[in-house]
């Protein structure tokens, strides 16, 4: 089935807001098995939104909106589909009690226009919407034998993707009469041409499950999505095909459930009680920064370190001025004898240190994207070199806390 | 002069990309006086493509198309236009000439489909490339009596944003024999709504300059554009219009030049040479991490340390075993004491600490958004209450490290 996403509001056009929405709905469409023809957006305006619905319309099944259900004079979404669809609006009972009590919860005070949200077409199929206060539909009308669909959700990402996942895919599942599942794998230390060519005999013979590759900062993803009768056939389908990926990429996998790299060690850290503590130069304070965005984490993480003047290394982690000097604190000397202070100071059970040249450009004649990594493990340290070769700083130093990252998950899985 | 943004690609439709683009096309051209009417994404399809090119010169004179100049069969924007346009491809000897020393440069072969890219329209003004390998173009048609335009450029913004400024701007500026020049301020501690508010009068009566607000993740831009003969008249009527709004809201501007704050703090630091060192809590190294994106800064940041355990802030800090008891981790009360025990450690003239609740949901009967700011000058210490009301962990921790950096901004400029 083909479909159309069209985006509704002023603001996009003007630039003011990326339409992030519109990544999410291809994705999750593509993944269901629509082909994603066109993305439209127009402004607040009655005659283009009405054309652009009826262009549409003779080429595609689906039409998915976004935004305009607000309760202001400008937000008429909604009229205008009623319009175009020939049907009327009517004030749907179940959507204002659910208004009430948000505004009571919230304690505010009920504004003539909230009522205008509630307002819905008479043959619609309401969403409720437990994160705002515009509910969003799905209308059906039949034109030259073909029915025709739009699903209409409100603009804000944090009210729209629950609405889409708690109504409009079920909706859209039972019009389909088959199912789709999917499953998000995530890998570090594969390019994503690399990946390709590796899983290329797979990805050529694939007719369902599907694969997809998507490139992320310095990471990658696989999405494997089957459509089948049942969930049950759909499940059993991937996770046959995880087991082939895994027999070419097992080593690169971090989560096959679609967790960050952060969240992933950080589970581990806890799950095996293993306490850490991080001192960081050219990542500074990134690894620390990333590791504290997971829950509880504050029962193993004992402290991180951001040395990033020669005396607060001396200072913090005891190392050497004659290090310093001798080989620079960008080597692997002083990530080395920083990882060793770290633990002489704190005891923990992991730690980790980084220093190198991020950029922009080489410094004391080492390139950009030389970088070492510190690892103590109960006071066992070693050294790891990365060298990315590319002159681009933020990136650099993500890729060296990832790294971090992920050389903590392999201890971890190591020490059982 | 309406306008409409067209992107091309198929890994769009599948949400393999976001499509930044639009968005600074968007404030590209609306800056620029035009009316931006629509954005359209369509995949690599001629009969589409064609469609959409002649279905939106009915309502707009220029058409800004982005992707689908690539060397591959798939990519197919310059043939549709050259034929949509009623003109022919031809190869560009000049363009030519820049890829086989663009190839040279980087040591690659050419292959049989590079040339590809170097036919044009015959009629076209053709953009060079310096970042790649597909030159873009301008061509113009008369249509019932009206020019109409087309600008094409390649999709990787990489290439694209100085194409835009180098050709497509000046071409266009020619065109509208007029001269556009703006200015992006940046202010924190007002909303958006708040500053719409206050900058009301202003704002209605804007014809030009015209001023536009965004609201940026806890703090809040304002861009005033303004169209004049030259470009001395129109900056001149910017500077004036500043001048006003700095009446209305001169304590909460941080930069006149579109600096980020961590830039503005950075160099603020810099110039007047001011050693600093920071100890994190509820920011968890953010604080840090935003600090060492500013070139140079090694000079003046000593050390931060993410003090996250209780005994990370007893041994670094010296924080009393008997204040953490009786207040809590989360309190005015220990943010002070951490901070002054990092000036005793490191003597920096400026120290700064975070602690406090991020989220999700309360602890120990504090919510969620209450976190405290200690900050030292020369020794000389003090504590600012933050209260932002909201439980989102991600926006709080940010929220505390601006406000960090606000307040040091503050003590830099009163350090005159």
């Amino acid at each position: 089935m083909r479909a159309t996403i069209l985006t509704v509001g002023t603001e996009i056009l003007f630039g003011q807001i990326v339409n992030t929405n519109t990544v999410f709905l291809s994705r999750e469409l593509n993944a269901m098995g629509f082909d994603v023809m066109y993305h439209h957006t127009v402004g607040d305006n009655a005659g283009r939104l009405e054309e652009i619905i009826n262009k549409s319309f003779d080429e595609c099944d689906l039409i998915v909106t976004t935004g305009g259900l607000g309760p202001t004079e400008d937000d008429l979404t909604k009229e205008t589909i009623a319009i175009a669809m020939h049907d009327e609006l009517e004030r749907h009972e179940e959507s204002l009690k659910a208004l009430l009590a948000y505004a009571e919860r919230r304690n505010w005070k009920m504004t003539e226009n909230n009522y205008k949200q509630v307002m819905m077409p008479t043959r619609a199929t309401v969403f409720s919407n437990p994160e705002g206060t515009a509910p969003g539909f799905a209308l059906t009308e039949e034109r030259d034998g073909v029915t025709k669909i739009i699903i209409s959700m409100p603009g804000p990402p944090r009210e729209m993707k629950p609405m889409w996942e708690n109504h409009a895919v079920p909706y859209l599942l039972k019009l389909q009469d088959s199912v789709i599942s999917y499953k998000i794998i995530r890998t570090f230390g594969l390019g994503e041409s690399a990946m390709e060519t590796v899983l290329l005999p797979l990805i050529d013979a694939q007719t369902d499950p599907t694969i997809a590759t998507y490139a992320k900062e310095g990471e990658c993803s696989l999405r494997i999505a089957s459509k089948r009768k049942t969930k049950e056939e759909a499940d059993a389908a991937i996770t046959e095909m995880l087991e082939k990926i895994k027999s070419y990429i097992g080593d690169y996998i971090y989560s096959e459930d679609n967790f960050d790299m952060n969240e992933v060690v950080g589970r581990l850290l806890l799950e095996k009680n293993l306490s850490i503590s991080a001192c960081e130069s050219c990542t500074g304070g990134l690894f620390s920064e990333m590791l504290i965005k997971v829950s509880g984490i504050s029962q193993v993480f004992d402290r991180g370190l951001v040395t990033y003047s020669n005396k607060a290394k001396m200072e913090e982690l005891g190392v050497k001025e004659e290090t310093l000097k001798t080989y620079s604190a960008e080597s692997k000397e002083v990530a080395l004898e920083m990882v060793k202070g770290l633990y002489e100071k704190t005891g923990s059970n992991i730690c980790v240190s980084s220093t190198g040249v991020a950029g922009p450009g080489e410094f004391n004649g080492i390139p950009a994207g030389d970088m070492w990594i510190g690892i103590s493990v109960n006071g066992d340290a070693r050294v790891i070199s990365i060298s990315t070769g590319r002159d681009m700083r933020e990136w650099n130093r993500l890729y060296c806390a990832l790294n971090m990252f992920n050389e903590i998950r392999k201890i971890c899985l190591d020490l059982d």
